[in-house]
């Protein structure tokens, strides 16, 4: 066993635990490395949803002791032609994924260093079988387990690449003005049927919106108008009637809309992404 | 690496890992200390059920080795004045709370020795965003883990209280006559739908009930009779007709409801709690 | 601390983890060692499935590290006259199991060295509470962990049995003639929908089918026909229109049929076992 503390690796994908893929992913990691600790993000992410992958990993990323490797598998494009790679964060964290989007939040919000496009000809698994078409298991299982397991250096993953190259999303920043923020529905609380927007608190001071007051609301969802409403922005549900809609201020100090005692998505239809725009500002007289 | 052997941090959330939550709080723990063992005991506790919580802890507990520290988070109220506690119980485990009823269980099986209050100046969690409102990560992980990890003492948790102020449900405790039985259905076994009450097998014997009897079995949820029948006491659910209602004997060593090939609670509409009295009685002639 | 390395112990059941049942197994191991490491592949099998738990044992054994601890525990004959036992593959894995058809497709993949009863006299946990009726957690956790632990000698476990006893499906093997294939749907992949054949993608080579080609598949599921039309066997699901079913070579290097863009299984009735028999031939001109 070896004394050092090695890198942790931390999985999210969107694999469920109704089948053998997770379990084979892992048996790959302690059959590269048995010091290697493994730790599960979550394997419930929403299928091919590329978008929750990415924020996902910026939601929780921080909270990691530096130099964790992250492995992010949400690959609706497995077999064709986007880069497998590893992103290293200006913050010193490591992220084994494909190059599809998934680096969206991170690289804004951690800043990327340095980004290598794995070489499958030294890190991709060629298993027992004589196959390996499993990327998950094969290529970013196994690339993640050899670096964080020292077996190679960041540098031995691959060629680098132009992290201006990086496949992201684009997103709408929160725009302010006096009286007004546009922004976008960011993403959602699933336990709860909340919306998250990617508004700061802080931002809404600076438009000049305060707690108890009423804001005229609008959700575009590709263009189309999906809610049009007076909400108010509280601090507690409890500011609100059962049933009301409501602004507040989430975990993340971002604006979010609930339902008071119910599911503000289901009720509103409101789904999240980089196409769904939302404008506060100061309601009508 | 220390070499000395840390408790074991468990943890039962109603978090899901449908997001981000899991991930964060094991981030803080990992951030924390890295010898410190993390086990999920569940994420999928039913939402805001803090009876079923405090059930779940008592159910598993006495299987861990003393030392253990566990952190349960299904928390309604977070926000409001309950507050944040660590129990030290009779038998040496720890669990890392909030004071919400969640100690019921574990109070009446394995009694409190003592009770302190987090001190949130010095066992919260200021993230790099200077804020810190996600209590299962900021507040109950953090601190959980560094008692397990010995940084702070039980001590220095914070101030102790008195165990007679821990908040809890009133339970019912089997009521025994002869030919008569009182109870509760206590919980449910949500993969089969079965119900399992309070009263324990032995009590079946003094009462003396026998295998093979018809007991006249009555269901009180919140004062209204919900299930009225003469049901078979059985050692398998073999000795009646499929489809029909049993009185088992259950892995706990209680009395339980199931119905023979089919889903007794969702059949008789049947749910659980301390309000779902029980009564079982001798056969009217 | 033990410093040489021990096994690692891999757990399959159906119990989810909706109530304390996983909570209380891992409980026992850590009880009996601190050292060994608990790896969960999936606590989600389909309840009461033994062909599943089976199947998805076999998929991600070979990843694993030789000499690497598997208790599979999904079991509706708990209670019944089932052996549990101990298995010891030539490869060098040990499975603790009941006997009850769990052992299938690791007998055809892997085989079976040796296969040993567990002594409960020995091996089996006696709690607290004077009882031990709950098998998963009792039985083959404990003595799982245990041999893991190096406690037990695999000798320890029990008395050996003759191989040739150990209870299994019958599999009709795939039988290739020219122009003309038989098999089972042995599989499904639950996330997507896909149904997976026991047929080797050379195998369709032997036969002379060849990719772009229209091939006349039966599905028989108890002798009855499910499913009879002319099929397109392809490279990749873009080959055919949305909606079109397609034969495909799936991550295990086996035919295996999707939709495109949609859920074949649940689109045409389709579920899975060893009585489910497959057909492949040349299409009716």
């Amino acid at each position: 066993m070896n004394n050092e503390v090695l890198p942790i690796l931390v999985f999210q994908t969107d694999f469920t635990y109704l089948e053998g893929a997770v379990a084979s992913m892992y048996g790959v990691v302690r059959s590269v490395s048995r010091d290697v600790e493994i730790i599960t993000a979550s394997h419930d992410l929403p299928q091919y949803d590329i978008w929750s992958a990415s924020y996902r990993l910026q939601q929780y990323m921080e909270f990691w002791p530096k130099g964790t490797v992250f492995v992010s598998v949400v690959d609706p494009g497995v077999g064709t032609a986007r880069k497998a790679c590893v992103a290293l964060t200006k913050d010193g964290y490591y992220v084994v994924t494909p190059d599809n989007g998934t680096l969206t939040h991170v690289k804004l919000a951690h800043g990327i260093q340095e980004i290598r496009e794995i070489d499958e000809t030294i890190n991709r698994l060629n298993s027992t079988r004589g196959t390996s078409v499993f990327h998950g298991r094969d290529l970013f299982g196994y690339c993640g387990a050899r670096l964080a397991a020292g077996i190679i250096t960041y540098e031995q993953v691959g060629q680098k690449y132009d992290p201006k190259d990086i496949v992201t999303f684009d997103i709408v920043k929160p725009a302010v003005a006096e009286g007004r923020i546009k922004g976008i529905i960011e993403i959602d609380d699933p336990n709860f049927g909340n919306a998250w927007t990617n508004i700061p608190l802080e931002e809404m001071e600076k438009a000049g919106f305060v707690y108890g007051e009423d804001i005229h609301v609008i959700i575009e969802k590709e263009g189309k108008v999906v809610y049009d409403r007076n909400t108010r922005f509280a601090r507690t549900f409890g500011d609100v009637e059962k049933g009301e809609p409501v602004l507040y201020n989430n975990e993340q100090m971002h604006v979010s809309f609930a339902l008071s005692q119910g599911n503000f998505m289901k009720t509103y239809g409101i789904t999240f992404g980089p196409d769904h725009l939302v404008t506060l500002e100061k309601k009508h007289v």
